[in-house]
């Protein structure tokens, strides 16, 4: 009977994180609650068939005020329910081209990846108060973690906001400790994504999976750590904690 | 022979950098450019003090055109000299009382201490193509790197913020190491200055001494660490790389 938000779920893994939420037998009674800026098709069809376990909610998170009345909103359907996890899935990725004078993607990408990230915790954390979860796991968006380390990653703006997000996650870690929450900075692994390529090592599903079993999994011990997803059959997705 | 570029210069670290790299034998006979917002009576005594080898230039490092005027200015006192060396020492700091979600200047935080830092970058590394040295240091303003492990350290967004700026001084330290480019993050100790408090450990001029040395000593396999100061008697400042 948890109630879980994901972010940036119309599409690619924010929309698989929805399916397997949805469909996780330690979260059934519950509600998933989608938000994404608009409702996708593929979204659309998925809530429709939920007999009401998942719900659309619209949610720019660059934007404050629409942070603030999505909340509102989630606050109204939830009755006196407590919200339990929430998954930030929602960001932005681009590239540059040339060299690093020539990013001009920096401010946008921090504004959604980082700020887009606490306007959603700012609105949202007070919905959670009376959890016995109180889970919350940062997804940088598109699994470029471990392809950054590769030479086609040309995402510097992306990258320098990860780095922030991290921070962000640490920040907001020790900063609710007290509270029994359990923030966390997750890496979905390499995903057959849009973004990602075909070239890449797991499905979107298995990314999604691997990251719901991660996120109901993880203890107060965890709190404040970076995680690998733990995906059977691949040394390098062994749940490991990663550098920062 | 060395002309060397101070953000942020009107005050506390900067003020004292400019001051230190003016009277290094190392540097002698070349150009101190200090740039701040606007010129501080400190500042500009020693400006007038400096025989023209101090000059200030205005310079606000969150706005584009600003900084793209500066460099013009810069480009034509320069003639057809080199720039050498530039420390981004520009940067603001406030803190958050209460929890996380009160964090209300993350993104002015980001959009000076990074985004500023990226401007700055963008317009002046053209100036530095025909320079021996190109050494670029990163400097977080007000030294809070070490204080920030203490429980007073009340700035998440500063750090979330340093943070990224770290990454970025790693993204530019890739995209320009094949040019022969020098990109070093430094932490300048806990100073003595109006941030640090004066139960800080090193007086701001200690701190821009070890800077000064260590942008002059770096050499290319420094390029892209994070490094600390040495200062003679301090076993916590012995030069060494630090973490993330």
């Amino acid at each position: 009977m948890s109630n879980v938000l994901i972010t940036g779920s119309s599409r690619g893994l924010g929309l698989e994180l929805v399916q397997h939420v949805s469909a996780h037998p330690g979260l059934s009674g519950g509600l998933a609650i989608a938000t994404a800026r608009k409702c996708s098709s593929e979204l659309d069809q998925i809530v429709a068939a939920s007999n009401g376990s998942i719900i659309f909610v619209a949610l720019d998170v660059a934007d404050e005020e629409s942070v603030r009345k999505s909340a509102e909103k989630v606050k109204s359907v939830l009755g006196g329910r407590s919200l339990d996890v929430i998954i930030n899935c929602a960001g932005v990725h681009s590239e540059t081209h040339g060299k690093l004078t020539e990013m001009s993607d920096l401010d946008w990408q921090l504004s959604v990846n980082v700020s887009g990230t606490h306007n959603v915790l700012r609105q949202y954390l007070a919905l959670m108060g009376s959890s016995q979860l109180k889970k919350v796991v940062n997804i940088p968006y598109g699994s470029m973690i471990l392809a950054r380390e590769v030479a086609f990653a040309r995402c510097p703006a992306y990258k320098i906001s990860k780095a922030a997000l991290n921070a962000l996650t640490v920040q907001y870690a020790t900063s609710y400790e007290e509270d029994g929450f359990i923030f966390l900075a997750v890496s979905p692994g390499w995903l057959k994504s849009e973004m990602g390529g075909q070239d890449a090592d797991l499905t979107v599903a298995e990314g999604a999976e691997a990251v719901v079993k991660l996120a109901l999994s993880a203890d107060r011990r965890d709190n404040g750590s970076f995680k690998n997803v733990h995906v059977s059959g691949w040394e390098k997705y062994a749940g490991q904690n990663l550098p920062w």
